[in-house]
């Protein structure tokens, strides 16, 4: 069974040498989501079908925090990441009053370890920007669940969520 | 109705200006969480008895990406922030074989705009944490769902969710 | 005549006292420009009335400078920036073959310092994204000449461009 | 002709994938400038010859900037670079009271992507920086035009400026 | 006794609750030394006297990284800092064989919170600084005893090292 | 004898080209310290023994602050880091009222510079958060001397303190 590796001796944190690990192609897919409410939804796409486009801003928002994640989470590694791709899409059921944004992020590099953290981050900083740009119109939004949907390249060999 | 005010007239992001508004204290508290699987349970569990603290990572994670807010969420204002707290608590069921984080952040602030986003990137920010220690003993973890939970201060009024 | 008040005793440069300057509301604006060719500024306007909106990424770019300032401008002074915003505007001459765009950047605070540098750099970084998102179709851009159109607040006075 | 390849299908900004490019040796070098007025003009010499030298703030600004590109323009991929240097030289025509600062800075890496962007990040931040430390004896001051002036390395080619 | 006020009742760290604190002016002032070899001392000397100016750049390090204390020590308050200056001693036995610099560093803020971290940090890193810059020559330099000289401002008093 | 190589011709800093470089594994081991008084010992070491762990805060800020040293020190090269971790140990003599933490820093790349300043870099701030966290107790504290004691990889061939 495997150990917390993120600890050393004394009991605390490291970041774990990976120094020995091969250099791969590494991708990893990670979702986020926000619930929001129907006078949202409305701002929201009619923006994006004339001109003000809170999407863009919460895609320019993931790929920057995809590329500061090393400075987010502490015992994430730095890695060149070599692109960064986000994507939306609405899960609406009118009905029911559910109006839900669905984010996948995609990243991928050659490194020394996966991108997991990279693209759970940039969903997440695209999900909380979407909820900046909305609050005044409701703070009950809810944002997510977020997880990993994939992962492939490295030693631990490839992820694919059920 | 409000309107998305974070557009300006060409139909792009702006940052709203808010130096007509009152310094008044604010705080907001926001929750996140994360699902665990058993094995990940006892190890956070049995380190944080011992020495080596996930949640004390996961608190440092936190606190500084409660600072970094507005690097990370394009259209937030800068703040002073003048406190910053996050706890964690366990939600376990056993027998169902639920084992779950629960975070809560809370930022302070004496300024013209509220801490909404601070308290949410906070939390959001401590669960991948704990994600990112954890994720070689499981990557099916699940964050969120990730909410405001109450805010004071400012005029748009204090906020509570039901 | 004034002297360069950025350095010290021993002839190096420090981050000069402000402490006993009066806070008051100041804003400034900075004009910045890019000359593309024919092909970019087709690219950039057809993308605009679609989807894929240029200006969207640079507008963001433009205002998490401003709010970066201090940390790219070494002895510039950090402050809480109230309001940013920043405009676009085609100057095409198609007969003389000339396309360039002219960007316009506000900034706001209400503080000890003024903001010329927040506007300068919120401009000048809107036009490096401009140039980095079109320099597969001709790396000849022009960015500038960048200036200061008018400053208000503080005690030096206010100040107009020609 | 080539399309804006910073877009995905949703016509949304992406950082593009390089991972298949070639690791190659690419240098890029920019310039810039800024014309001051005669006092700055004498301001600045003067303390280079004796000690309160703006250029070597303005030196640093722009190194630190090179690093920090991809902080500062969204969609640029984070390289290791390998070398920074900028210069400086006057262009003066004391007859016509023109007083311009010319900058260059030249930056080298090993990597996938070209450093065009580097170069004319770290011109821009030390021309703003030049900008700030004089704006007391004027802020008439006009920065740039910014270009870049050669290129090698990568699939397209090397570039150099007529 | 006074106890540590850094941990919250779940005995994990917290960025303290300053918003009751009087705003008032604050300054520190901070010494820290570097230690180095013969040659060094000459290089860096000569240096001076000429153009290469090591102590200018270790000036901008100082002064960017009182800026950014709050990102690098993890409990420390952000505060919108007013001035900032750090000046250089050369203390030297050349029978002893002794060549130290003597670094100070002050700032000032007005605010709710002291600065003693902002003056620890700045002379630490001009000091790392110069480490840098002249490794080449002597890997053997010792930076510090590094510690507070003074500082005055807020409810706990003045203090002034003996 | 060697120069000072991080000046160009100009005498102003640059950041020496590395391209020539091999890329081969390197490491360095730096050590600091912080003499603190008699109370801080105890709520430090009671701390530790229960849950609330001013180490574990240092070490994630020296974690980090590895990390930002391209951010930190301006001449410094970026390199992806591959494993960091950082150790206490007291070195307490009572009937002396001696009472010091010693840290320890160690820091591992595979890239063409070496990693000096990153180890440096992190126990600095590894200090410096302890100072933070105890300076209620008491802030006559000293940091340092800090130093390095180890390095190996590179063509200047390895390092060891006597």
């Amino acid at each position: 069974m495997s150990d917390l590796t993120h600890f050393n001796d004394q009991g605390r944190a490291r970041m774990v040498d990976v120094s020995d690990k091969d250099e791969t192609v590494r991708t990893a897919v990670a979702r986020s989501s926000i619930l929001v409410n129907e006078t949202i939804h409305r701002q929201i796409s009619e923006g994006t079908n004339k001109k003000g486009d809170v999407f863009a801003v919460a895609q320019v928002a993931g790929i920057m925090a995809a590329k500061n994640t090393p400075q987010i989470i502490p015992m994430c590694h730095p890695l060149p990441l070599k692109g960064i791709d986000i994507s939306f899409k609405w899960n609406v059921d009118e009905e029911a009053g559910h109006y839900e944004v669905l984010l996948e992020a995609s990243v991928k590099t050659k490194g020394q370890t996966g991108v997991e953290m990279e693209a759970l981050t940039a969903a997440s900083a695209a999900a909380l920007t979407i909820y900046d740009m909305c609050k005044a119109a409701g703070k009950e939004m809810i944002i997510g669940p977020t997880m990993l949907l994939e992962k492939t390249g490295g030693k631990s060999g490839d992820y694919k969520r059920d």
